[in-house]
């Protein structure tokens, strides 16, 4: 019986933060390992293309994010990693979806109709302005990602689950046209309990909030930012409660059942800020510093990420050029003889 | 010093008839012969997945076409010929494009017009209704086609100036963004002069009036479809005029100025009908019995096709594959050593 396949696209802008990991990362890579899944996971520099034209920070984001996943141990014996970029059927198979995508059904789609929205509230005459085709696309361009691998289910999160009925569409279209089962729908697979971490300032932690800790700062770096997140005006010794403290609920992100059990009881002992954090940075250390040791090394050699990322293309590539034979076939492109 | 760089998209869907072949074919198969320019022709056949669903159809036109070039004498050691659909540069390109390439643009092309204009006329509420994501955002393809081989040139019907303006712009977009020259801004070549034929009904000679004469049907066909070509009630002996005639139209454009002066004497002199449709038979005939001769050959043998598009797929990679690295580097997608 054929494994469940099982797809996420890794965004490759930004840097990323404590929040990231435990809402996202931690649980994608704990995934990786399942044996009992055919996982991808593939940087989605493509997409990137659309929102950054700053060649540097596109390549730098990338390579930062390949180096992140690997030392976090992403298990790229089991998953495939890949880069989308890397993949030229994924282009292809985009063209091919387009000319049995309905232009309406990208009219509706969120990021198309929010620019229109912007557009509408700044009093623009022109309520395209500053969309490009690649905004306007892009759905279609994560339909050829999901329908390449054929996969049986896409993690994402409550705004893309519109992107992923768009690619059953398309699937279900060009099945119907062309007369077989050539794509397996895919499912969208929500996390409802994804867990949301404050940041400095108390708020969701949040790049646009400029409230972040990133993952791999150095110890002095994460001390500093640690020490700067927001608490209350309580003295040491007063009782404090650890549902509404930030620290508390990033040191329980991390942390056992039993050690967030006893964190708690200090909280109600009356433990003062300065210790919170200096436990909480304790703790954060301990655990981040294998891993940002492993990140660092792996910054350093380039070279290792790319032969990791190649044979992970080589492994896509192995499914997907064979497939898209098939598909040039179903559409009357195939090869003469 | 560069030769200048001229590219030919071919359509492939329909079948070549008469009128083509002088409009089109045959002056471009002349200019594949021109050892000054590098010349670059191609086989639509992404474009023509927009409007044809039918696999069936797709597959057979393009080895028609591919046939027709060959047999007509399409110079494929001068000229680089290949198949579109061979090209995944192709696709890739056309993505990078689309995330420079404003939506504005696309919602003034004149094909989507069109296609808007007419639901407005049949009174659709949804004036995207029929639209595909392909037909949208062709121009967007065809500026790929156009600048994946840097094209100097490019020979155009009047309706496709526009296409060429639009790739203009994503190019001179593209270097501006990218901060390099890394695109030619292209030229529509427009023949004021294209040669129009009248076909069987005295309309010009289109698929769409159903009144054409294919270019490689058999003798026997050629001259039922000859005879039926339309002509007055003048009686043999009576003088007439050859500039309003179908038969001679279409005599001159075959034959050569002697011959066509000597014909127009023949109508001064009052040639029947019967006989000014037997001399254009034959002239036809033996115009295109060794072509014909060469296509049937040539559709009997699909993988010589085969071999010499891939080939040309071969030529036209060798530049396509180094200039796309390039292109990657140049956004952000290279490799990492």
């Amino acid at each position: 019986m054929d494994k469940t396949r099982v797809l996420t696209g890794i965004t490759t802008t930004g840097t990323p933060h404590l929040g990231n990991y435990v809402g996202a990362i931690k649980p994608a890579i704990a995934a990786s390992q399942d044996p009992n899944v055919q996982s991808y996971y593939f940087l989605a520099d493509l997409h990137a293309l659309i929102k950054c034209q700053d060649p540097k920070r596109v390549q730098e984001s990338r390579l930062e994010i390949a180096a992140t996943w690997l030392a976090l141990g992403l298990d790229t014996d089991n998953a495939i990693f890949y880069r989308q970029s890397d993949i030229p059927e994924i282009p292809e198979l985009t063209w091919m979806l387009s000319c049995v995508c309905a232009k309406g059904l990208m009219n509706r789609a969120h990021a198309y109709k929010a620019a229109v929205a912007d557009n509408e509230a700044a009093g623009q005459q022109d309520l395209d302005k500053g969309v490009t085709m690649g905004l306007f696309s892009y759905p279609v361009l994560m339909a050829a990602d999901i329908l390449m691998f054929n996969a049986n289910k896409v993690p994402v999160g409550r705004d893309q689950i519109q992107h992923i009925e768009m690619a059953r569409d398309m699937a279900g279209r060009f099945n119907h046209l062309f007369k077989g089962q050539y794509f397996t729908l895919p499912e969208a697979v929500v996390d409802e309990k994804v867990e949301v971490l404050g940041g400095l300032d108390g708020r969701k932690m949040s790049k646009s909030y400029n409230n972040t800790i990133p993952l791999f700062v150095s110890e002095k770096k994460l001390l500093k930012l640690v020490r700067k997140i927001k608490t209350n005006s309580l003295e040491p010794g007063e009782p404090k409660d650890p549902d509404t403290c930030t620290l508390f609920q990033i040191y329980s992100a991390f942390a056992t059942a039993e050690e967030t059990e006893a964190m708690r009881q200090r909280y109600r002992d009356g433990i003062g800020w300065g210790d919170a954090k200096n436990e909480l940075f304790d703790y954060l250390n301990a655990h981040l510093r294998e891993p940002r040791e492993r990140y660092q090394a792996l910054m350093e050699d380039p070279g290792y990420i790319e032969d990791v990322l190649r044979k992970g293309a080589e492994r896509a590539r192995a499914e997907a050029a064979p497939f898209m034979d098939t598909l040039r076939h179903a559409v009357g492109l195939g090869r003469f003889i």
